[in-house]
This record gives structure tokens, sequence and C-alpha cells, in this order.
């Protein structure tokens, strides 16, 4: 009978992301941005129906959504081409023409949130304060505007307005492992965390009343717990640990009391409903392995955003007496049966220092193994890689090859003292994580020698660089998407805002200049002998066009075979279904080169 | 607070539509083809489950859609930009690539049914009988082919193969208003209804047994009615008839012993349910004004596909025992409540000679009313204008325009007499009511006399042209949609297919030479003053991109204000999202500078 080929890569290509989402106070209606018509827009279920309609044509990333509390409008955050500056529209719930509402071309507006009346809009700008960024508040009945909170000595950004609208917390980010949490309480700026030199985050906080603040914090600790202040006593206090986890956010269920705890081990994901009166801590399951956005309704019922590995972006709900989610969206990879899709095996290696690194594993299925490895050091650097879907990962295992994701020192979700390792050390100890991670899967069968690739994005573009320079002869072929070649222009062409952070995370260009030198991939160019590919958004500004132009031209002097993409109207990351289609088949066709 | 500007042009742009649909042998399954994405696709819904999930990715109308009886596969028909030549694919039921089927480039691959054991494909193409086409039989696991019925004397196509695949149901098409439906039993022809000299149709029938066969037609009659076959006693009678009603369609509930009827009352469909064992017929509340297609499952449960005038294409649901109907898709005016839009007011009015005619009037609403009014004639012409959702209606309207869309003598829906008087009479009769409708809504203050504008597609567009070059005096200016500019050259470039019916259609060139000059707007090109727009789709196998090009060439010399809009990827229709959006952007914009 009817015969049909194995899924053609498109079909991977045709997977949909969803950026955001909210849901309107009378739960009625669940709004998302998602790229369904190949661009991102915003989406919206009638619930209980489940199909979408659209609400805006912009095709534009939303970077933050919410509802005013009485449902007559929500506030939308877009940039342009994924410029990361975001501007502030108002929207009809059921679609419409966008009106701004906070636009100032060339800056961004974020962290919107609604007085309870929807009189008054509070975010986060960096447009008079490029460096620490202010918050403002703005009365959109009288069209005024007042600054409520000025940035200092670090990014500073809203956080939440108080239940009465006296109270706001905010938050100064220092470093990725260096953030405090303040309150600005009857005019006073009152930090959360007692006085320490150990630095710390505080990566999440909530109000429960004007003066009960619950947050997660790694104050004096490895691993994030919950902790509370008490804004009356001027108390910071303990509330509780949960051993092997790190707390990442915390949510607050006023209606039964509750606070849901999203928190991580390694390269999952776990959920917590902790019960304030009775200071019982559940474990709920997640219906993802990663969560990526948690909203609690004022019934108390959980909308949840995540991805599993095999699974991608799924908005799902449970009501608050119910045990099971349902799933609200239905993204898969179009006729690719989920159990056809690889599930990764979870590996542990002691590095160059005895350090123990955690990694992912996705072997291809026997049946089209090419017995190629790709080692993929993943971005940020303090991120990691975890159980969550990758099209370019599926679609790469489903052609054959077998991808090799360690986390690397300095990967987020193995603690403070993990992640820091990477703070002035870029090029040192998460690099030879890397080659000692790929000494480890040869040793243990999982690769041949001679059988290896590499290819990384941003940070894991710079890496994918830096390995190519300094230790070429393991690679086949490198593809580098928007990777850092060169220290000292990432540390100068970074947002303004990003500076004040730069040199805890990178070094400082004058002090730090040798080993700036040493850990620019720039300096090894001429070791780097092996095909390469290299991908760029035009519009990033997070690693600007000029750091691939800088390695591009040089390998071409030298005569090394390489390939250069320029992405017109991307920026850090692909909005346009089209791009990404275009990139991931131009990374299958240049792997596919070096298969025998 | 914030307030919103009214609805944008572009958000009635982005209304989908849904060309075709077919459930799962198992309803479990809903697929059909839309235009979610921007261009058409077959996307499915896993019941209950609303939330779409794409199937195909080629960007292509489907023109035919059923599933195998044991669900491992769908066959699919896709043309080419419009180009109307089908071919057929199979497809998984959760998608993957399409394997090509029976395909022969610059031909058509109609009707295709399959086996209950899904090994043989029945299908009807004009790849070796350009003028008549052939009906075929391809076994999918041999790979082999036969012929099963040859045309002769008009188009012949499939219409059902009976349950025991002894029988087979096929139609000639001489014209509209003229097609006999034939079993092929036992190597034997029957034609269903008696011998007679008067023309009819038979729009469709059904098998119930492999001797048993129940039809619609308007046999000896002005409208169509329920009526049997019985190969047994080779006998045809009449079973039922609708007082006011034309039935076009007819579906078999094998399960309860129904029969479903769709049949029209002028500018709207009913639906009703024929007890096979009582004879009782009862009327069925229809989700929707107007059928566009139904499927009644194994099981006896109803889909429909439908639009009403304020409401476009959506997928309903009704199990056997329900009263109501449940949505599927949830397909509106982004932005736009329902209740803004507006529903035609139905009016009747005598013509030149004291026959009435049925128009729609489309009223602008108060506040938004330019005092414009937009004759439509509709295209067809052996169609009507109707309840059904036109985003190009409601966006005119919403921008103030009124529109007024008589349905002419020739019209669908009145009857077989009524349909016959565009026979032979192209500009005539049905012109002159077009222009006797002018004058009624003028005296009835529907509309003022200098005040009136032209537009129309096709036949439509046809009649737009004439109405121009004979009384260019009503009109401030006219957008003509591949409109037929000569009837000439028109008979002569239709496809071959279509050549049989031409002489009953429109003439014969060289016989009514005289009728086709005189009713060929080509004629009066040297009356046509007013300014206008010509828009026409460069791979059209209907009216060719000559006929359009004929035309604007004589304005062109003779200095008429004229703009020309060629879509090079477009047929007879649009096909594509950005090409609708945009003919009917430069539509009003071009009504718009004559609005003072």
């Amino acid at each position: 009978m009817i015969t049909f080929n194995k899924p053609d890569v498109e079909q991977f290509f045709r997977t949909y992301g969803i950026q955001t989402f909210a849901v309107s106070p009378d739960e009625s209606q669940v709004v998302f941005s998602t790229n369904l018509s190949g661009k991102y827009n915003l989406w919206s279920m009638n619930l209980p129906h489940q199909f979408p309609q659209p609400l805006t044509f912009i095709d534009q990333s939303c970077q933050a959504l919410t509802f005013d509390k009485n449902g007559r409008y929500m506030i939308a955050g877009f940039d342009q081409d994924g410029d990361e500056n975001t501007q502030l529209y108002a929207l009809p719930p059921q679609g419409g023409t966008l009106q701004p509402v906070r636009t100032k071309q060339g800056y961004r507006h974020m962290e919107p949130q609604l007085s309870k009346d929807g009189q008054r809009l509070y975010y986060t700008s960096n447009k008079d304060n490029e460096v620490y960024l202010n918050v403002y508040v703005y009365d959109l009945e009288k069209d005024e505007e007042s600054r409520l909170i000025e940035g200092t000595e670090a990014a500073t950004t809203l956080v939440e307005v108080g239940p009465e609208e006296s109270s706001y917390l905010y938050s100064k980010h220092f470093a990725n492992t260096y953030s405090l949490m303040y309150v600005r309480h009857k005019g006073e700026d009152i930090l959360l965390t007692p006085p320490t030199d150990q630095q710390h985050t505080v990566s999440d906080a909530t109000f429960i009343s004007e003066h009960d603040i619950y947050m997660v914090t790694n104050y004096h600790a490895d691993t994030s717990y919950l902790a509370k202040y008490d804004l009356q006593t001027q108390s910071f206090s303990k509330v509780i640990d949960i051993e092997g986890i790190s707390l990442s956010t915390v949510h607050y269920d006023q209606t039964h009391q509750h606070l849901y705890l999203i928190g991580a081990k390694g390269v999952e994901d776990r959920l917590y409903q902790y019960d304030l009166n009775t200071g019982e801590n559940n474990s709920i399951d997640s219906p993802t392995s990663v969560i990526e956005k948690l909203v609690v309704s004022e019934k108390g019922n959980l909308y949840l955003l995540g991805r599993n590995a095999t699974r991608p972006h799924n908005i799902y709900t449970k009501p608050h007496n119910a045990t099971e989610w349902s799933p609200l969206t239905a993204y898969e990879v179009p006729g690719v049966p989920e159990n056809t899709l690889v599930e990764p095996e979870i590996l542990k290696y002691p590095s160059f220092d005895g350090m123990e690194i955690e990694a992912l594993f996705f072997k291809a299925k026997e049946d089209v193994n090419n017995g190629h490895v790709i080692l993929w050091p993943h971005g940020g650097p303090q991120s990691a890689e975890r159980k969550w879907f990758r099209a370019l990962f599926q679609f790469l295992v489903n052609r054959g090859y077998s991808i090799f994701a360690p986390n690397f020192r300095g990967s987020s979700q193995y603690g403070l003292k993990f992640m820091k390792m990477v703070e002035g050390d870029w090029g040192h100890g998460p690099r030879l994580d890397n080659v000692e991670g790929l000494e480890y899967i040869i040793k243990q069968g999982y690769a041949d020698r001679d059988k290896i690739l590499l290819m990384g994005g941003s940070y894991g573009g710079y890496m994918a660089l830096l390995l190519h320079g300094r230790h070429a002869d393991y690679f086949k072929a490198v593809v580098d998407i928007f990777g850092v070649s060169d220290l000292f222009s990432f540390v100068d062409s970074v947002p303004e805002h990003w500076k004040p952070i730069m040199k805890q995370w990178v070094g400082d260009p004058v002090e730090d200049r040798e080993r700036f030198i040493k850990d620019s991939p720039i300096t090894y160019v001429d070791m780097m002998t092996k095909p390469m590919l290299v991908i760029q958004g035009a519009k990033d500004p997070r690693v600007v066009k000029a750091e691939s132009d800088k390695v591009v031209e040089a390998l071409n002097k030298n005569g090394t075979a390489i390939s250069y993409m320029v992405l017109e109207d991307e920026g850090h990351g692909f909005s346009k279904k089209e791009n990404e289609m275009k990139v991931y088949r131009a990374v299958l066709d240049f792997f596919d080169q070096f298969i025998e």
C-alpha cells in the first residue's frame, strides 16, 4: 500500500514557540505570543474553546503581557525585529489596533504592571538612565508620568507593586550571581537580605500583604530557598529549604494562602505548593520538565508554560482542586510521533580538576545513526542546557547526529559557587570542561575521536570559536551562531545597562588585558583550520555583527573554508520562522558535507 | 482611560477561510484546509481538543480531501497557485511529506474516492480526454490503473462508488442547468431520470444500497426535490418535494436510516432530516445561513462547514442525538464584535419586464455612512449573492460604503427557469435587472443617484465592464476583478472541458455573432469614461489575462483613467492572504478617491 518517507527536515522546523502568555482576570481568555502564522503575534483562546484567534498582525515578538485587572485591555510589550527595545502598547482583549502607551524609540520599557483600578502603569525603562534604569509610574487617565525609583549602582528593575500601592519591590542586578532585592516602603529603601560581604541573589519576591514579603534567595547558601521579610519587624528569616533544589520563582495564591515555588534540579524543574498556614510543602507534578512561566489566577487555578525534551512549548492548566493538568495548546512536531523523538540521557563526568560536570546526551537512533557527535556548548554562559525541546537538536538527531551538551562550570542550576566559576574565567575552566567531556564520551564509547563536530550560539558560539582555535584537532567542522570573537570589543559593544556587570562577569579590559587576549578566540584565528559556518543576526544588540565580521575577515585572509550567513532582520535569536528554517537547513547541509 | 481607534481595515482582511474538510473514520480527527498561516494548508484538530495542528506546509489550496476508511492516510488534491490542475497526494493523518499518488502536470484530478479497503482509488481526470473527462480506478497496491468510464457528450465526473464497488454513479454536465445522472451497473449505463426533451439537473445522488439510489433533481419541475431510482425495477419516483426550497445535496446516514438534505431558499440554505423508514421530513436548525459542506459520520454525527453574513467560515458539529451545534473552529473578524458587522436586508423589486428580483442590501451604519452605494453584480452568473461572509463587503461597509447586490435573472437558487434566463443572454436581461435595481434603490431612498459605484468579479466583472460601457452615467467609478471583456475570445480561451457547455451557456461565436458583439464590453470601450481599476490573476484559467489586457489597452488609448493590477501567483480568486489584502486595500483606496 502507501508507504511514506521518513520525516522531512521541514517538519522539525515547523514546530512553534510560545514566548509568554497572560490569563484574563475572569479566566475566560488565555492570550499568548506564538509564531503559529510563521512570525510571532498575540493569539487568544476563549476558554473552554481552544481554537486560537489572532489578536495582532505586527509579526513581532512580545516580551511582556499583562491584563487590566478589570479585563478592559492588555498592556503588551513588543520590540522590533529582535532589537530588544521593547515598547508598551495597549490592546483590546479581542484584538484590534495597538495603541502606543509608553514608547520611545531606541529604548526599552520593561516589566509593565497595572494598578488594581487599571489607572496607573508601573514599568522600568532605560530611557533617562541608560546604565542603571529607572522605575516609572504613568497615570493613564491624566497622561502624567513620574519617576518612582531612580536606578543607582546596578540595573534596577521593578519586581512587584504592593497590594496597596504604597510599597514596591525592586531588584538591583550587579551580576547574574549577585542581585539584591529592595522594598521602597514609606519613602524608605529597605534591603531584604541582611548586610553581608557575600554575593548572593534574590531571584524573585512577592508581597502577601503590604508588610509581608516572601522571596527566594541564596543568601548565605549555595542553593536558593524560600525566605520571608517582615516589614513591621524589619526582619529577614529563612522559611523553607528544599534539599538538592534551587528555587527560582515564588507565586502567591491569596485565595488558598499558598505559595507556588518553582525550583531547579539541574536539567529539570520542580513545582511545589507551600501552605502558608500549615508550613507544609508539597511537590506537585509538572506537565513539563522545564517550566517557563506559571500564572496563579485569583481563584487559585494554575496556568503553566513549559517544554519537555520531546515536546515543544505548550500551555497547560490545572484547576486548583484538580490533580491532572490539561493541555490548552497542542504543539508538537507535525507528523512525527513523540516516541520517535529522542529523550536525552544524563551523563556525569569528572573534569580536569575533579569537579563533577552534568551533561545531556541525545543519542541518534540506531537506524539513522551516522556515528557523528556534535558538541554543543550552551549559551549564557550562566544558563544551562536542560530537558527542553529544541527543534535544532531533534532534527539533527533525526538525521543521524548525536548531540553532547555539557553543563560546564559557570552553568546555572548547580548552585551559586558553580555558577560563579565562569566569572572572570570565560575561556579556561569552562573550555577544559568541554574538552574533558569529549574525552569522557570517547572513552565511554559514546563518540569516535574522529567523528566530532562542534556548534554553539552566543556564549556557546564564543566557546565554539575558542575550542576551534585551541583544540582544532578534535573537530571535523564548526558552526558558530552569533558568537563573541573578541572580549575587548564585546565588553565595549554591549548595551549600556549591561556594562556595570561586565567587570565581574567577563573582566576589565585594562586590568585583565592578558587574560582577555588569552581568552579571545580571535587570538587563535590562525589555528582555526577546520571548515566553519558563521551565522549572525544583523540587529543583534548583545553580540554585535562586528564580532562575527572580525573572525570571518581573518579566516578569509587565512584561506580557511568559511561560510558566512547574515540575517538582516534578526537580533540575538530567531523571531521569524523562515529565518530559523534557513539557518537550520544551512547547518544540516554544512555538517552533511563531512559525513562520509 | 484608554480608548481604542475604530477597527483597522487590516482586521477585516485577517479573517480566514476554510476550503474543505474531512473527518477521520473514528471521528478523532477533523482535517481542514485553511489559511490560518496566511496561505492555505491542511490543519488538523485531534478532537475533542480544538487546537489546530499543521499537516502540510506547501501553501497551496486543497480542492479534495478524503480519508482512507481505515484511517491510515488521506488522499488530498492540491493545485498550484490557483491553476485548478489538481494533483492527488497521500498524506499521513498526523501530517508529513505529501506523496504523489496520481499526478500529471497540466491536468486535473478530481473527486477522489477510496474503496472500503483503501486499495483502490477512483477519480475523474481530463488527462486523456480533455473535453469530456474520464473516470479511472487506480490500484494503490499493484500500481495499476484502468479507465472505468469514458466521458462522452459532456463533462463526465464520478459522483459515488456503490457500496459493493459494482455500481458507479456518474454525472454528465451539459450546462449548469442541464446535467444528467447515470449509474454504471453490471456494465450497463442507466440514466436515472426518465427520457425527456426538457433540460433538467440531477445535482447530487447517493447509494443507500447497491440497488437503491436517492437523488435531488428538478426533472419536470422548477425546483429540485428528492427522488429515488430503483435499479431492480429500473424505476424513477419522486419522494418528497419541499415547498419553496430547491434541494442541492443528499447525504446518507446508514446507521439511523436517514437522509440529510440541503436546500436553498434564495439567499439562505436549509437543512432537513428525512427518515427513510417513516418518510417523515424534519427541518433541522443550521448554525450557518449558508451551508458549504456537510459530512455525516458512520455513527450519524454531523459536521458542517458554513458561513453567515457576519461570521466567516467555521466548522460545527452536532452529535446525532444532540439538538445544538458546537463550533469546532472559532473564526471571526479579529477585534470586531459580530454585532457591529452588518447583516444584509433582503430587497425585492420588479424588473423592466415585471419579473421579481431579490437582492441583498448591506447598509453602512449611520456613524460611518458616506452615502455611497456600490453595485455588486455577482459572479457565476449561474450563482447567487447569499448571506455569507465576505471580508470585502464587511470592510467596505465598515468604511462607510453600502452595497447593493441583486440576484439578477440567471442567478441560481430561484428555480430552473430563472437560472436559464442568462443562457444565451449574458448581456441584456441580467444587465437591465441591475439597472432597474439601481433605479429601485434610488427611488426607495437607499441610494443617491450621484453616489453610485460599481464593482464585480468574474461574470460580475464582465457585468461591471458592460454596465460601465452602456450605462456609464450611473457610476462614479468602476472596479473590474478578472472580468470577461470579449465573448468571442472568452469562449475560445476557456479550458477544453468547459467548451461543450459554452454554446448553451454563452452562445456560438458564428451563429450568435451579432449578439456576441452587442453583449461584449469591449464593443463599448469608447463609452467607458469613468475611472476604473482592473484586477487580474496571471494564472487564471477561467478568465485569462488577455481578457483584461484587451480592455486596459483600449482604455489606455482612449485616455481613460485606469489602474491595472496583475497578481502573478493567483488564478481565478485569491489563494494568498497577502494578495487578497493588497487587492482589497487597492479597492478601498481607489473608491476613497471619489468620496468628497
